[in-house]
């Protein structure tokens, strides 16, 4: 499958199955082999303390836009371990994270990803990433 | 504050400040100077594609205990970095992580914590993690 | 191979076949399924402007202890990924790095490590790290 | 200061002074604020088992250009924590390595870095790697 139209509707119906990118209403903005970018919009529910998103919703949007780029070129994956760097605080009214595969390979997918918030027109890095995944062996 | 009832409850109406916290349901189940544990239970919404909790919630219990445990010993502390590596599928009807500061620091806490699923009534290690925390300047 | 004499003559045969390491001089302290023990002395070659151990050696020492441990379990293996957290200066006469396994598996492993220094008799803990590996494929 | 070649001449009198960066005979190819290029030739000292260029070495090259990249626009650095991720065999004559900084900051600085290996004449991103660094306080 080659085609971006294709690789957005099958991302956004597997996305619908994972319950939590439901509760997120995370939106697949783009995607095409071995990069994807997904869309947020912020809701109270999804605050720390101080009204910044949360650091865990960071980790879902960046592990899930890794996960999404790796399917795009080695199938089902698992993420075997994810980093979050914080850079700046989050706060804004929407989010955007694009995440692209470093290498592919049949043994591990070096992935990376940048999270960005749209606060009063402006956007912003807030946030880098990087997953390390698996072909699920099936 | 040295007293452990203390700072349990402390946390938890830290916790109830936060409202993605609340969501979760997180609870404070021990809390001494380095040292916290949170409970939480499963629910539906939590999960990924295939009914696993979603790597990001893991990455917010990871996150959220590790700063837990830094505040007893540092006050105010925003999280700069954490890690979260995926050892075993994370699924259960309740989850328990465990933090603590390794080195706490003027410039900088390092915490370390783990991740433990119960699945019918047997616990395992799922996930270890670890956050760099710095203290919040006033 | 069971027996912790046979592992710990196997990895110091290993070890010198790394020219690195013989340049390091890295001595196999112990190695039971699953941890190894390595340890190595000081020298002026090693340092950083100010004299501790440079990160890089401290990098050399957790994914070589890290890489040792994995091959108990896992036989020949390469790293994917390793992090270095400096908690304190690595400062002395001589260093002790432990790793162990902590999810052996056929498709990756995970493994932590702890760097020790010894300064004027007294030891303590100056990094801590963790390395993720493949099994090498044949 | 802001012209390159001032940078680069008071980092590589800086490099100097570090006796490892003067066994692995690190070069300041170019350095600007917020960006420092370093190169390096491979010698057989610097081998792991297998010919490849050591990972403690890879983890050498990153932490120090980082450190240098921090340097431009913060001063006296020190490294927190650092992660090599090792995408390929480092294999060849020639390394070079590229870091910039994501994030300058008062408590903190972030900054990111690209391993490339000139092997036959063809250059080959080896790995990437990331460290957060602090400021040293005096």
């Amino acid at each position: 499958m080659n085609n971006t139209d294709e690789w957005q509707g099958k991302l956004q119906n597997i996305s619908r199955l994972a319950q939590f990118n439901t509760w997120l209403d995370l939106e697949v903005v783009s995607a095409t082999e071995g990069e994807v970018t997904l869309g947020m919009r912020w809701k109270k529910e999804m605050g720390q303390y101080n009204g910044f998103l949360h650091a865990g919703i960071q980790g879902a949007l960046i592990d899930t836009a890794c996960g999404f780029a790796a399917a795009t070129l080695s199938g089902n994956v698992l993420a075997s371990q994810f980093t979050v760097r914080c850079l700046r605080p989050a706060v804004g009214q929407s989010f955007r994270v694009v995440a692209r595969v470093l290498k592919p390979g049949r043994q591990q997918i070096f992935t990376t990803a940048e999270l960005y918030a749209t606060d009063g027109g402006e956007e912003k890095l807030v946030a880098t990433g990087d997953t390390l995944l698996v072909p699920v062996q099936t």
